[in-house]
């Protein structure tokens, strides 16, 4: 009978794994090093590897293993074959599942590591208890994962959930990474708070702490948390900006509710007062009163959302 | 065995019906009054008494009926629930399936019109050959239904695909149906494109055939393909809202196809010519690639997509 699964979540610098039950205990986790080396070409055998002799080491059955589910950092289409490759580990596009499977005789699935991340708020965290929900990763860049009834809206090629890349800003200068100008990830991602934040001082003499330090999206939000006013401007323009870009994406898929996570999410309840009242404003109808969440698995969402692919 | 299925698309005036086999050819369409006295009391037994006469005419046994869909104007939940009731037919919140199947001994599917409608396009429309697709409505407001993996995108409260809503102008100052400002309905249906042309004939002194007409989206995009310069202009900016507004959605849920129908998509390939080169602008990465279409049954599609909700 299956009782396990295993989650693994590929990065750059780390791979890291869970062991769980089908209950959603995490029953064990740990972590490999990503060798890069040779196009990264011995990730995957590292990774069955580290797997198997954690299997052997808790007595794990073969049957009592329903599967293994893997997150990877690149897009991929539904039957997990990476499009274009994952540049941060050196990968080409090759199909997950079939490669990792020539080392590990158990049933693997594979989805990008932002609906991983987001599947697993859905199964254990933020999410919990919902069944349509949008999870929007706020760090260095904005990522999302949609899951809707259960399943997780990959898209035709991959880019489901992409919602850091929607057009927000008729009037920036600035490119976004992805060569456009005026995504929502400029203004919303850690990156993106201190562009407002450079922007705003620059163009106000309002006395602020945030003047005297290196800065950050963590110190405007703790400057949020004393009261500095600046900071509380530029909160606000976060705010509107992000309110807006989930307001349009509750007129496309409607979700019960957002979960917030990434780096800027540590920011605490504030971020969503900030985010829930401008949201309402440019919602349609009974998405107004669409339901708001933080993250609550932090690193490890990706993990659990692995298992979850193979367990739900 | 199942080899046929009626497909009912309920509108304010009449109520549109037709008969279906498995492989998507309609065998016989016709329409009856929709009477609103008492409520719209009478609808669902006239319905359910038109359908019985023609599956006697027809000498269609029960067992070869694999059911009946149902397209509904209003927002309704998975089940077939009416959220808050269809103005336009007096009806409050009840459930359809359990409702007419009182009245009929077979299956019963219902969904929103726009959503049966994008399903039609999918089943045998524009969208034919694709699993995920949005279908986009230019008429008097802006509708959209999106299809994913072949299913209905219905969204928590049957917002789903209301892209007609989504927030796309922060300068608006005159408020859409919807109470809010700014929608991308009130640059992109007859009426906004109208909007835009008036505003646009208010700020410009060109010599124009516009200026000489009743205006209407028809006569602009007629204009548009006599090469006169204003009309030109308009559809300029039809277009950058439109395809603006589309790669948003194409961010979110990354749809292989768009397909573009309503009384505006008479203009024809023109028409794309507007949007799709505005949409790779703004669209993100592969999404530039998305394909587009118009749409191909007209007002047909709402009952081959009420159909295809027993037969697929």
């Amino acid at each position: 009978m299956s009782k396990y699964a295993f989650g693994v979540d590929i990065g750059g610098t780390s791979v890291k794994m869970g062991l769980f039950d089908v209950n959603g205990n995490v029953l064990d986790k740990w972590e490999i090093p990503t060798v890069k080396d040779n196009r990264g070409a011995s990730i995957l055998p590292d990774v069955a590897r580290s797997l198997q002799a954690r299997q052997k080491e808790k007595g794990i059955l073969e049957e009592e293993l329903t599967g293994v589910g893997v997150g990877v950092p690149g897009p991929m289409n539904e039957e997990g074959t990476l499009l274009g490759g994952a540049v941060n580990l050196g990968w080409g596009s090759f199909n997950i599942p079939e490669a990792l499977g020539a080392y590990i005789k158990v049933p693997v699935k594979a989805v990008n590591d932002a609906n991983a991340a987001a599947f697993g708020e859905m199964w254990q965290g933020g999410g919990k208890g919902y069944d349509s929900m949008v999870a929007v990763t706020l760090g260095t860049g904005v990522g999302g994962g949609i899951v809707v009834k259960g399943r997780i809206l990959v898209g035709a090629c991959g880019a489901g959930g992409e919602i850091g890349h929607i057009h927000i800003e008729d009037r920036e200068e600035e490119a976004c990474n992805c060569g456009n100008k005026g995504c929502l990830e400029q203004y919303t991602s850690a990156t993106g708070i201190v562009r407002l934040a450079r922007r705003y001082l620059a163009s106000h003499d309002t006395a602020t702490v945030l003047q005297t330090e290196r800065l950050s999206a963590k110190i405007v939000f703790d400057a949020v948390k004393a009261g500095d006013r600046a900071a509380m401007e530029i909160a606000g323009q976060f705010g509107d900006y992000l309110g807006k870009g989930l307001a349009m994406v509750s007129s496309v898929v409607n979700p019960e509710i957002f979960v917030i996570g990434g780096g800027v999410s540590k920011a605490g309840e504030v971020l969503l007062s900030y985010i829930e009242p401008r949201f309402r404003e440019y919602a349609f109808g009974n998405c107004k009163d669409t339901k708001f969440a933080l993250a609550k698995l932090g690193n490890d969402a990706g993990i659990y959302g692995a298992a979850a692919l193979v367990l739900l």
